[in-house]
């Protein structure tokens, strides 16, 4: 008991250094060296990605050698990345600025192209409301547990109008809770948004949504041409299980590209993440990559299906990767602590979050087949 | 003589597209397939330490899948890396701010604290010109021929005051240029910039300059607790030879890193940033790292003695690992295009830099021993 004491002193104080974020598997492991790490299920991305990814890599690379040049030379400028991805998603280069991951997009977007009054629908992800600038000011669109923190777009028109903002951000599907609009709602509020600023989407987690049984990607871009102040959003981290890479970009008019690489960015991705984005050009890729991202999203549809079996929580509707769950009697916040302590299970604590008040909330990643089986049976000795 | 017009005229096509910089290698040689490049004399890096970095990776992760954690997960967040950073270089972590690559952290000192007047001696990296704000002006202080393009400290203060400049940039040693300006010469001029809002000193090439025979390392971090308004810079690469992996950091004011770090750039360098940065904490690879320094230093210094032995060039002073030459009687700009097509020696025309006036500029990189034979050889034979 004491030793769980302390354990639980140590992760509290590492959890308060790592500010809205939770403390990395990597700096977990280093200051409380006696903690068991089985499962990281705090981590959105898709695992069978990443072994894709290794596998080209090796195959492309078969020493480090052969890597030389990856790591040795400048990468190419921005706007030669764009052009690759340009051809790739049939979107003019022109519209495409390459990013440092999604969250240097993000934080350029909301400095650059966002007002003075940005809507962001909560429970989200804290980084939408911790990179404005002073004199930016962020309005919260509340989501309702009474509506199982779906979004209703009558709601937010009108709260928009209420609150006169002149900027929206829009995560979708939603993080932490995975809601998800469909295009025909998309469409529905970007027609109402037409003359606001700027209106974000990010997709960082559209790859695991689907409209139909055949799990066929979802894709906004073509919106660009209609939306003028639209700006989406695309991380590599999750879809691709790449988040160490640091890759994405941003689709957006001609000139909100050609302002964003006028003054900066000019080298803004590594030699790897430029790989990257060749290997994605590649047809024989994505199509690889297709596959393991519908096996995915079935082993994310089972996984669901049986956290649903699991008495004494709640689980909230979700097209991502991931689950809200609300944890019944967790007044105390134990539940997260015992299932890293004696699980070896790291779940999302979400008590951070503003806009999800009360305790017991927590995300569960989705991870592969057999890390999932095991969190499962962890969650259900945990609550048994 | 036909083909070598065509190469000349895609060659020229392709610098324009490049703007203030070079076309890449990569893009030189997808775009002109017919060009043999053998060595890339444009480019700054010390090939010694790419060899060593390849080594500790190779023997760190020997497969790929040892490498997976690198780029699956997050990399630690910005002030993890500092610390490591601070404890290496004796500097409190919180006066560290770690960029992707320098230019990041250029691009957002200039803009972030620097105010509307900056001096810029020139000729130099043309980056510092263009980053700049709309509401900013870049003042040059232009570097005369008659001396040798070397920055006269007492010249540089006049111009200072004359042009009011509130802002200074000093890139020591210089590109394109490598003039050095001594220790006790920086802090002469720190000294008089006192009041300035902001002193950037840009070390991206320091690693390769020395004042005394032992080629010990030069060091300026101690300055910033004297001098509230001094950012350093430093690239990591030049002197590590990683320009691909994106790595730098930035010595500034804790307010000033606080500033930025609370706005934005929290996971902004990647997983192999990040574990270079753990390498460069560790005693055993600095020892190793500065013996292949001075090991590149020497052969820089062999390289120039031999340059200077060629008749029809003019070579200027220079402490970092490239030489700016004039060639003579090359009023068509013909000399650069020859050593390319002749000889497969990409060398940087540096007719595109401001403050470089007349044509016959060419800034000629040292690299490997082998290499440095072949760029003579080939400069002798183009220029017999």
């Amino acid at each position: 008991m004491e030793k769980k004491d302390r354990i639980k002193g140590e992760f509290l104080r590492l959890k308060k250094q790592s500010g809205t974020h939770s403390p990395s598997i990597k700096t977990l492991l280093e200051e409380i060296p006696e903690l068991d790490i089985k499962i990281d299920a705090c981590f959105l991305s898709n695992p069978y990605a990443t072994d894709l990814f290794l596998n080209y890599l090796e195959k492309d690379f078969p020493t480090y050698s052969d890597l030389r040049d990856c790591l040795e030379f400048y990468p190419p400028q921005n706007s030669d990345i764009a052009k690759i991805i340009g051809n790739t998603i049939d979107v003019s280069m022109e519209n495409i600025f390459v990013g440092n991951g999604a969250i240097e997009i993000i934080s350029a977007v909301l400095s650059n192209y966002c007002g003075k009054k940005i809507m962001l629908p909560i429970p989200t992800f804290s980084s939408y409301y911790e990179f404005i600038k002073e004199d930016q000011e962020i309005v919260f669109h509340e989501l309702s547990e009474l509506n199982n923190y779906e979004l209703d777009v009558e709601n937010l028109k009108e709260d928009l109008l209420n609150k006169k903002a002149d900027s929206l951000i829009l995560i979708n599907p939603n993080n932490p809770n995975g809601d998800y609009l469909n295009r025909e709602k998309v469409i529905d509020l970007l027609e109402f948004c037409k003359n606001l600023d700027c209106v974000i989407l990010d997709e960082s987690f559209v790859h695991f949504a689907y409209e139909s049984d055949d799990l066929d990607l979802m894709n906004y871009y073509d919106l660009i041409n209609t939306y003028n102040n639209l700006v989406i959003i695309k991380s590599m981290s999750k879809d691709f299980g790449i988040a160490g890479v640091r890759a994405g970009y941003g689709i957006m008019s001609k000139e909100r590209v050609e302002n964003l690489t006028k003054s900066s960015y000019l080298w803004n991705i590594s030699g790897l993440a430029s790989y990257f984005f060749d290997l994605y050009s590649q047809k024989k890729f994505r199509e690889e990559y297709d596959v393991v991202r519908k096996k995915y999203i079935m082993n994310t549809l089972m996984f669901r299906s049986e956290l649903s079996g699991i008495k004494g929580i709640k689980i909230y509707p979700s097209k991502a990767n991931f689950f809200l769950i609300k944890v019944e009697n967790d007044l105390d916040g134990n539940f997260g602590l015992n299932m890293l302590i004696n699980h070896g299970v790291y779940v999302r604590n979400c008590s951070d979050k503003v806009g999800l008040e009360g305790s017991g909330y927590y995300r569960v990643a989705s991870r592969t087949f057999e890390e999932n089986i095991n969190i499962i049976k962890a969650i259900k000795i945990e609550l048994s």
